[in-house]
């Protein structure tokens, strides 16, 4: 088998602080150059932002087509002078790797580079259909110049991805209690009402939209968007923050405006959910309140990876070499899944998310060695259900 | 008739703005000894205020006791090369008295003054009841060294007072068409809700205080005070700010605070209002939300002076001399009246208000001329009726 370890320990050993590369793509071109990968490095950069290094490499040239996505770039260190071992030392002491991105993420890159190296080489070199790497340096940051650009860049290629594991560190506690295969989608917007203006000893003059401005925040926050869906809970509107800003106590203010985030599940998409809730507020606005919502951009769209033959087979994996049966979670934040969940099924399997983004992120050399063992699994049973 | 015009014209030359007396209150002191009153300057100062002058004039042991109350300090000229004619000139042009305090209230004062010398003249120097002036040099800035505590100097010396005339410009378009008998209260608070700070991720964890808010603005808006009364409008309360300041879209805050202003009229008093809103908030919240009052300090307690035998006698003195028949307001700013209300009925009647406050503040002579045989009408009806 090879050593996901010593892998795990050369990425962590460049210090990818994003943008930097630092040389942590090189160490995977050459890992998969060696074993017959086509490999690509492109490079991606716009206005204002800092020019970053992706790779894409791929063995096979037939379908079914796995994709192991994932991330070189980290996180700062945060004070080095704090941590027990250099932030970029790659130490291993008393069972642990330590190093920024230990477990986010270039442990669970390792441990996938590793298990299909292994692959290959018990089964004569090549796939039984495709495997290919989607790797990025900008992940932590703007996530601008990473995946959602080498996706397209993939599809302009006529790549065609049939399923992705992404290597995030997905474990809340311990190896195998958790699979990510959806996030819901988050959507902000600002809520704003006008009224006239006028000196309060003269309401009649005026127009106070405080009042107005509470009823449509109670009518909104009341009535649910939706009662959940088979593997998300209720999607949910929070009014944020209300601001007037008048300082003048004999003074109508003329303008009250609200924030709200909303995220939302599968019931929705976000052109629905939007139409919906202006729907919502056109209606408790009746004739009289004069309202608008301005919306916020968002690429946070909600996804789901619905349960079915690839989420079983990562979960028999799982279970084979953990003896847990993973949660199907789709709870938390944001990660590059939200991008490749349009052009194939993704599911979030990697290391314990514990440590990470901490002052001495480390991971158990065992739970490197586990994980590599759950990968070469997902690969046995991908291919052998063709 | 002694002159109103001159002594206004004296008074507008001593440049008088709070705190500064600048010998305003020695025209009239010389004016009243002249003619046998009793004349007290009485000083008053606290900690953080300047010193101020005030005076009270008597004459007459017996009852009826009128006063004549009202102010002698003026607020800042502004950009005096804007005025026509020098702020403090007194010059008269076209008919015109030009000069700071010309309705705001020197020409008020003058006119009492010129009123009550002339009563006296041709009574034998006697008022058949008594008469006194209650001048505070402390009206258009904080108001702690003025009326208030001249009409506690004046309880402590066991004076009594009968009914109150406070010569302040009560007129809005022409002299004669409104007497003030009354103003509502204003009491300012700020409602506190207290929520639980979360992740809007996770709302269950948190407790959103800006619905809850809302809903508490909606129930105390929406439930009128009362519905007005005999002298007064209904009271009113408005909410005039929400404060939240917010600016992570991802954070359900744990606090939300909006101000309001109430207006309330003589079905409350400012103990009865506070209790009345506590129980409506009280109701509103339930068990559930938890919501606090901070009430603001306000002396602008309501008062009125019910229509009776002294609002008549004003009226048929105005009536006599403009031939208009005032209305009775109790709408409109506050004034030391709020004060006086304490001790004794008092109703405003003085100049037209247009300019007061204004560049070019100004009153046409004959103003002054019939409201100083105004003020000579209500002496002559209000010592006949005893």
């Amino acid at each position: 088998m090879n050593d996901a370890v010593s892998i795990a320990r050369d990425l962590v050993r460049c210090p990818s602080v994003t943008p930097a590369d630092a040389g942590a793509l090189g160490v995977l071109e050459r890992l998969l150059k060696d074993a017959g990968f086509e490999v690509h490095r492109v490079t991606f950069g716009e206005p204002g932002t800092a020019d970053i290094d992706n790779l894409y490499a791929r063995i096979g040239t037939e379908a079914p087509h796995i994709t192991f996505a994932g991330h070189t770039d980290v996180v700062p260190p945060g004070d080095e002078a704090a941590w027990t071992h250099g932030a970029f030392s790659g130490d291993i002491k008393d069972g642990f790797l330590y190093g920024r991105g230990a477990v986010d993420m270039k442990g669970g890159i390792a441990c996938s580079v590793a298990a299909v190296l292994d692959y290959l080489k018990d089964n004569g070199g090549k796939p039984k259909g495709s495997i290919s790497f989607l790797i990025t340096g900008d992940e932590e940051d703007v996530s601008v110049n990473g995946t959602i650009k080498l996706l397209k860049w993939c599809a302009e290629r006529g790549e065609k991805f049939d399923h992705c594991v992404l290597g995030e560190p997905s474990n809340v506690e311990v190896l195998g209690d958790c699979i990510k295969i959806g996030r819901r989608g988050s959507q902000s917007g600002t809520l704003y009402v006008d009224g006239v203006q006028g000196h309060v000893a003269y309401p009649h003059r005026a127009s106070n939209p405080v009042p107005d401005i509470s009823r449509l925040i109670v009518a909104l926050s009341d009535e649910p968007l939706d009662h959940g869906s088979a593997q998300f809970q209720a999607s949910n509107l929070e009014f944020t923050s209300i601001d007037v800003g008048n300082t003048a106590s004999n003074v109508i203010p003329g303008q009250a405006r609200a924030k709200f985030n909303i995220r939302y599940n599968d019931n929705h998409t976000q052109e629905s959910l939007r139409a919906l809730v202006e729907e919502r507020l056109a209606k408790a606005c009746g004739n009289r309140i004069r309202a608008r919502i301005v919306w916020e951009y968002s690429n946070s769209n909600v996804f789901v990876t619905k349960p079915g033959a690839f989420t079983d087979l990562a979960v028999s994996a799982i279970e084979e070499v953990t003896g847990r049966k993973p949660e199907l979670s789709t709870s938390g934040g944001t990660s590059d899944a939200r991008f490749i969940s349009s052009y194939c099924p993704v599911i979030e399997f990697g290391l314990v998310g514990q440590t990470m983004h901490q002052i001495d992120e480390r991971t158990p050399v065992s739970d490197l060695e586990k994980l590599t063992r759950i990968y070469r699994g997902v690969l046995e049973r991908y291919f052998s259900q063709t």
